[in-house]
């Protein structure tokens, strides 16, 4: 699998530079470059940063984007804006996350500009293609770090995709927990009329519209069996 | 279409406040609740929230996280842990979009905890479902703006879907722009053997692994045939 590398552009603040060691880390990315001679105060890096501080420690310096970008077999503008040697289209982060995921091996660079006005144009003629995060018109421009975070928890749900965590039961299933749920308010004597079809239904849209896992449709059968056999054994 | 409220527990510095006001309004999100009496720098807060500081002027303070949860219609705790009174499952954070997007009207909140140690058993038990955020094992832990921010982002993709932004020509096209590339070669005497189909293939191949936009496509072409009106003309 390829390796991303996370390219800063002149960032200003050391707070930003933690924080963006932070959000890499917590999303198992290592490889960070920083352009520009700029000195920073490491103990605000090493604060934000947390236990991440190993990729501040590692990181690469370079004098300019073409340097931090040589080795790489494929990079990306992070940009809202198009640029004057305008690229032909801007994919969607999660678009950028599964093209790199194909890369087999090599460097791909995520090349971010500075807090306050991004990536010039000719540092954004520099790289492949441009990715955008969509965001809101009213306040359109996310926090460095924050802009990192999220092509970093993009690419690590390419890489590591947590299957759909919850299924709902199915039909058959909620007719079930729904008759259990009768079945024992009948043998507790609970139905006085010819209310039990009614209630059967009553209970099977509310438990339909719960979409219930597995586990908890098991307990509350459970839960309505014992209730009945309670009862029973105290007549 | 509902309305998500961003509920911090007792949130420890007026910095992590700000950040969270501003990841919040990048994404369209404006009701944000703060639990506990905690005092706040008003100054750090605002700086760090840049734009977004109606979103702090108007947010609302609650005593305790019941009184914050009132007036909801479902609730979930961000969590990386399932609790004492442990939740059946955890959805992804796509899963919880989905799901409130499905939430025709009134509040949904997304419950986060506090810096240090995130929510308590007892007020995971009050949310109606938890979430998690995927992260790595090495660093598991998001910086809470951070948290908020990727919660807000699924959010706002859920509800503004934007269209996949890249659409490669089909291959038909792709033929067709390989073929006026040789075509063009061939007008000017390029081919001195029988090699045009092999270029043709050649060049077939590199545009193909290129995913060609319709554009890009477009204007390969027409580079082609310039190049041989220019050399044909010259002769």
């Amino acid at each position: 699998m390829g390796n991303l590398r996370i390219v800063l552009v002149e960032p200003q603040t050391a707070g930003n530079i933690g924080s963006v060691c932070r959000a890499m880390k917590n999303m198992g990315i290592h490889d960070l470059a920083i352009v520009g001679a700029r000195d920073y105060d490491e103990n605000r890096v090493l604060t934000l940063a947390l236990h991440a501080r190993d990729i501040w420690h590692n990181a690469l310096r370079f004098p300019d984007i073409d340097a931090a970008l040589e080795d790489c077999v494929f990079s990306a503008g992070i940009t809202r804006r198009r640029g004057k040697f305008r690229k032909y289209f801007s994919l969607l982060p999660e678009e950028f996350a599964k093209r790199i995921s194909a890369i087999e091996s090599g460097t791909v660079a995520a090349v971010f500009g500075r807090e306050a006005d991004g990536l010039r144009d000719d540092e954004l003629a520099r790289c492949s293609v441009a990715v955008h995060i969509p965001s809101s018109p009213d306040f359109p421009s996310l926090n460095l770090s924050h802009a990192v975070q999220i092509i970093c928890y993009e690419l690590f749900r390419c890489r590591t995709p947590s299957s759909v965590t919850f299924q709902p039961i199915k039909r058959r299933d909620v007719d079930k927990v729904a008759a259990t749920i009768v079945d024992n308010f009948d043998a507790i004597g609970f139905f006085k009329q010819d209310e039990k079809d009614e209630v059967r239904i009553f209970f099977h849209d509310i438990l339909t519209r719960a979409a219930l896992s597995a586990k908890e449709a098991k307990r509350i059968e459970k839960m309505f069996r014992k209730m009945a056999g309670i009862k029973l054994h105290k007549e």
